[in-house]
């Protein structure tokens, strides 16, 4: 007789692990989440929004999955995965709403799971945005003992004549900067390769990545454009929410690049352009604005220009 | 010099793959996606709804991925990842509003991926739905060669006053199944032991999980509760969406049985009750309604009745 458990598949842990882990996905609960956790769908009741625009995102955490796996690092993992896509999200001006989850892994550890799901909790709370759902595949076959995969979506809303898309930019309008605390979630492929002494630069390694929403969240009416730093660091990332008559000039030197950038650079001996165009060098995200708006808080690092060859020129003071 | 090709992200790859797939993604966009694929995030227009609730569900395949990573049927992993979130989020009766998938993969092959997006993009357009978004994550430290791991994200929208969630079943209420084709995404840890033989059965295996949607929208307005039929079979489901007042009794025999889960009790000397608490069985969608309703297509299989010691009842005839 073969039963399911034999084949692998231990549903008492599973139960287990959905009982531990409500009590941290109910702490993000609020009036708008209807219905019970575990049923097939969550489901969230949309109020006040005249003409909603959903604006979604999916994502991974990269290759810093492994460092973090390494480090036992499972809620930076899990916070960070809830921040990178609010972070992609807020780049058209939405509120994020609500959060789902997709963890594949060799087999279930309640220890890791809980502080994987206390991660995105309190991220899911810091964002104001609900842990909805989520699903925990045990795979044994496709994961090694200890490894994981994880992935998220995060669905937000924006009234349509709200929307953010840059549009509206031009010539002598401002660059702002949202500091970075190092490499939040890009650029791990290399910086693995370069550093192997997780005793050393760990910590920095698995620095949060933050969410910029709380922040940039009272200014997203003044605001033209934004940009979240990710792969492709700033010449990567800003273009994408620029008009194609117009390019951005910013001033090298006018905001903190976090040390384990220096690091990087020095045992890579990588270029400048070549780091530029991998980390974000310590701006996590960019807002364009008129210049006559300003934002406390955030850093002044340069300004729209007519286009130019370059899109993004990084100009040495 | 170290650059970021060389740490092992192929970054011209991605570019190639973005630009392949872009035209199955687009073939799912209708006048509600806004905005460019290739943004931060996707964006869509809600209209049409008064009082919208979201519904939403994150999903994988389960071990049916390594079924299909074996005899290469992407196409199918692709389809089954929309279409058993699509029915997942049926269950309320929401109808799916967009896809966001995640791929994490040991390494780029333009072949596989095309097959998978256009598994994903024809079960989208079969429901109605846009592919708004996704991510594919190289994690080569994480992922053998020729492997690679799958989730997706379903959103869909119900009127809150049109929510199906089993509240008004009440004994004597008509039980009716639609057929399923195999073990759709369930049951394959067991499965995968007990058939090896795949040229014989792999077929039987890889057959697709279909959407319910397009079938079951027409006769929302008339069904009291939905449970989709997925891992811990009908008795697993079926009780998720009834009230603790009540029974369903099921007619054994009032419906068939794939020969594929023949195959397997007998390879597995599995009991009938532990067929019944792994697999479908041959039900891959169960409505519940009054009995004045009739729905033409599907099987009458059972009825309500007053709640007694077990949650579902196979009767045999």
């Amino acid at each position: 007789m073969t039963s399911y458990a034999e084949a692998g598949v231990d549903i008492r842990a599973a139960e287990e692990n959905v009982s531990r882990i409500s009590r941290h996905v109910r702490s993000t609960h609020g009036p708008h989440v209807l219905g019970d956790f575990g049923a097939f769908a969550g489901l969230f009741h949309l109020t006040d929004v005249r003409d909603p625009v959903l604006v979604a995102s999916t994502d991974g955490v990269g290759t810093k999955l492994l460092v973090g796996l390494q480090l036992k690092r499972y809620e930076v993992l899990g916070s960070d995965l809830v921040n990178l896509s609010v972070n992609d999200v807020l780049t058209t001006g939405a509120r994020p709403l609500f959060f789902l989850d997709y963890v594949g892994l060799h087999a279930l550890d309640h220890a890791v799971m809980e502080q994987l799901v206390q991660g995105m909790a309190a991220a899911c709370r810091e964002n104001g945005c609900a842990l909805l759902g989520g699903e925990t595949a045990q795979l044994k076959d496709l994961y090694a003992p200890g490894h994981l995969d994880l992935a998220g979506t995060v669905v937000g809303v924006v009234e349509r004549d709200a929307i953010i898309d840059g549009s509206t930019v031009q010539p002598g309008d401002r660059v702002w900067g949202l500091p970075s605390n190092g490499l939040h979630t890009n650029g791990y492929s290399l910086a693995r390769q370069l550093i192997t002494d997780l005793d050393q630069h760990g910590d920095a390694l698995m620095a949060p990545h933050p969410s910029y929403f709380p922040r940039v969240q009272p200014w997203l009416k003044r605001v033209k454009a934004i940009a979240h730093i990710t792969g492709g660091g700033i010449p990567g990332n800003l273009p994408r929410v620029l008009p194609a008559s117009v390019s951005a000039e910013l001033d090298w030197g006018a905001w903190p690049v976090p040390h384990i950038f220096e690091v990087l650079q020095e045992r890579g001996r990588i270029s400048d352009e070549e780091m530029r165009s991998v980390f974000n060098m310590g701006l996590g995200l960019i807002l364009v604005a008129d210049p006559a708006e300003d934002f406390s808080g955030a850093m002044r690092v340069g300004r729209i220009i007519p286009r130019g060859e370059e899109r993004v020129i990084f100009k040495s003071r």
